[in-house]
């Protein structure tokens, strides 16, 4: 069965002691105002100046700050089967989405989207 | 004098020993082949399919892998100016562009772009 993904959004994670520094200053730098989310209020985040793709702040419990990247896709299953041909490691489910690992041991998540939010026109199709 | 400026690319940095998987991983990740630059080889990228931001791998010389962001501008010295003034600090010029620390103390990059490429249509206008 095909589906489509797409990297959908760029997301800066950052400690909780430095979170509102960062957010303002990724927020001026880029000419954006990083709106908080109502659901999952630890993100802030709109679409990049005229462009599709996101970016995204995340305060942290803890751990180190890193950049991260979404991958959304209408399958998540057949997503992440994909990505661990390719060689990629399931870490977690969070919520809705996979954290995954790449070769290189850096994190990234893939993230469902509603379907019909993607097809051949805004994303790669894959199957 | 006004200036213009962009988040342009994500950049995916990797230690030498996990670079070719990697590479190859990204690539087919999100359906797209990275080519290998001319001027600066240990960089293979291009624009995301369907978008203009561009993903890049860079094979470090050593150090741990990350992903960092590179914001294109058509004034460097006018843009690490305002950059320093939102709470960056500059790191160290290299080849041509500066290698700046984010308020969280994480590395990203500001980018000289040719006089005439980066207009109110596709960037943010400062100043």
């Amino acid at each position: 069965m095909a589906h489509h993904s797409r990297l959908s959004q760029i997301v800066i994670d950052v400690p909780p002691g430095e979170h509102d520094r960062e957010l303002a200053f990724w927020s001026a730098a880029v000419g954006q105002e990083l709106a908080q989310g109502v659901k999952y209020p630890e993100y802030h985040g709109a679409a990049l100046p005229g462009q599709e793709l996101g970016l995204l702040v995340q305060r942290l419990g803890d751990g180190p700050g890193r950049v991260h990247l979404d991958i959304h896709t209408d399958d998540l299953a057949a997503e992440v089967a994909r990505l661990e041909e390719l060689g990629a490691e399931r870490v977690q489910l969070v919520h809705a989405w996979w954290i995954m690992r790449d070769p290189a041991g850096m994190l990234f998540c893939v993230v469902p989207e509603p379907a019909g939010s993607l097809d051949d026109s805004n994303a790669q199709h894959w199957g």
